[in-house]
C-alpha cells in the first residue's frame, strides 16, 4: 500500500473552532505533511476569508472541507479514534504521548478499511468530557508544565508531523479484509450494556453515569473486533430474552 | 544539569520575518516547550501589538528578544548553528533530517558554554546562500514533496518539538569546561585561510568564490576545538611568515 493511501485513511476533526486564522492554518499543517482530510464540526466562522488567505496553498483541503453539527454524527464510522487532551481527567482514559503513537498506528493501519480520526478540542475550553469518552485513547504532546496551552493549528502541526515520521517508516502493510468495528457498533454495544444493565438493575441508584463511563472506557480499551462484538451482543440479547420471560 | 539549563543553551532566531503574527505565534510555540531565547534579524514590523497578541501567555518572550541588524551580529557566541532549509543548494552542506538531531545535540550540549541556534529564514524567501554557508548544519523538516512551504511559526514549533524530546531523553549530562570555537573563532580561521590562498595565487581565477565557500563547508564540517583552530592558524601565519620574507 502507498504512503498516500495510507495517509488517506487519516482524518483531522477540530471541534468547534472559533477563530477562522486556526482554520486555514490546519489545513496548510496537514497538506505540509502530505495528509488531506479535514472535518469541522459546528465552526464559528466557515467559510471565510481569512481561513483561505492562511490557507495559502491548501486552499484545496478547505474546499473539500466536511462539516458536522456534533462530533458523534462525524465518527460513525470511524474505527480508530484519537482525542487530544491537556487536562487530566476524573475516569483516566489510555492515554498516549505524541512519541509513543507508532504501534497503535500501525496496528490500526492493518486493515484495508480504517478510519482513523485524530480529534482537536476548542481553542479555549478543548473536548467537552462527552466528547474525549468517544475516543479510544487520549492523546497528550509534551509541553512546559507551566506553559501548557497549545495554539490549535500548532497542536496539529505537531500530531500531523509525527504521523508522517511514523508512516514513513512503515514499510509495508499487508492488506487485510477489514473486521474493525466502527465507531457506531461499539456504541451500539455500549447502549446494549447499559440496556441490560438497567434491566437487572446493576446501576448504583446514586452514581448511574459513572458506572456506564467505566463501560465506555472497558469496550474503548478492549477494542474488540467484529466477532467478539457478535459474541458480546449476543450474550447480551440472550439475557435480554431470558428477562423477558421471566416477567 | 537540569533540563531548564539545557534548553537555556538554544536560541531561536528569525531572519526579517515579515509577518508580526508569526513573531508572536513564533513565542507561544518556543515557551510550549520550555525554550525562552527568541532573536529577531532585522524584523520588517516589531514590536507591534499582532505580535503580542498572537504570542498569549508569552509576552515575557517577546519582551526579552534580541534584535540584530545582521544574522553574522547576532551568531558571533554561537558554538553550533544550524539553519533550516526546503531547497537543495549548488554547494550540497551537512544536512540533518529533523529526525536525526539526537547525537549531534548532544555532543554539542556536552559543554558548559554552548550556544546552539537554530536560525530560520525568511517567510518568502528563505535563508540566502551566505546566510546558509554561515551555518554547521542544514537542517531538513520533513514535509510532502508536492507542497513543502512550512508556515514560519509551524517550523519553529516541530523544531522545538523535537528539540524537547530530545533533551527531555538525555539523563545527564557531563559537564566539561568548554574547548568549542564560537562562530566568531571560526571566522577568523576561514578569513585566515583566504588570506594565504589569495597570497599564494590559488584561487581559480574565473570562480574564486566557489573556492572560499568550499573551504567554509570544509571548516563547518570539521568543527575543530580551540586546540586544533589554534593548530591550523599557526600553521597559515607560518606560511605567512616565509611568504613575507621572500618578498
Amino acid at each position: 500500500m502507498s504512503d498516500s493511501s495510507l495517509k488517506n485513511k487519516i482524518e483531522f476533526i477540530l471541534v468547534e473552532p472559533s477563530h477562522p486564522g486556526n482554520i486555514g492554518a490546519t489545513a496548510r499543517a496537514i497538506k505540509n505533511m502530505g495528509f488531506q482530510n479535514l472535518t469541522l464540526i459546528n465552526p464559528k466562522d466557515f467559510p471565510s476569508d481569512e481561513s483561505f488567505y492562511r490557507a495559502k496553498g491548501a486552499k484545496d483541503i478547505l474546499q473539500n472541507v466536511k462539516i458536522f453539527q456534533d462530533l458523534s454524527s462525524s465518527l460513525q464510522n470511524a474505527t480508530l479514534i484519537f482525542g487530544t487532551s491537556a487536562r487530566t481527567r476524573t475516569i483516566p482514559w489510555p492515554t498516549k504521548n505524541s512519541s509513543e503513537l507508532s504501534e497503535i498506528l500501525k496496528k490500526g493501519l492493518e486493515n484495508i478499511n480504517v478510519k482513523i480520526c485524530f480529534v482537536f478540542g476548542r481553542e479555549i475550553s478543548g473536548l467537552s468530557n462527552e466528547e474525549l469518552q468517544m475516543c479510544d485513547y487520549h492523546i497528550k504532546i509534551p509541553t512546559d508544565e507551566d506553559f501548557s496551552s497549545l495554539n490549535l493549528s500548532h497542536a496539529v502541526q505537531i500530531i500531523s508531523y509525527v504521523l508522517k515520521m511514523e508512516i514513513d517508516n512503515i514499510d509495508s502493510i499487508p492488506e487485510i479484509i477489514d473486521e474493525t468495528p466502527t465507531f457506531k457498533d461499539n456504541e451500539y454495544l455500549i447502549e446494549h450494556f447499559d440496556k441490560v444493565m438497567k434491566k437487572i438493575d446493576f446501576y448504583d441508584q446514586e452514581n448511574p453515569k459513572q458506572v456506564k463511563t467505566r463501560v465506555r472506557r472497558l469496550i474503548k480499551r478492549l477494542q474488540p473486533d467484529k466477532l467478539e462484538t457478535g459474541i458480546l451482543r449476543g450474550f447480551l440479547s440472550k439475557i435480554e430474552q431470558i428477562l423477558n420471560k421471566k416477567n
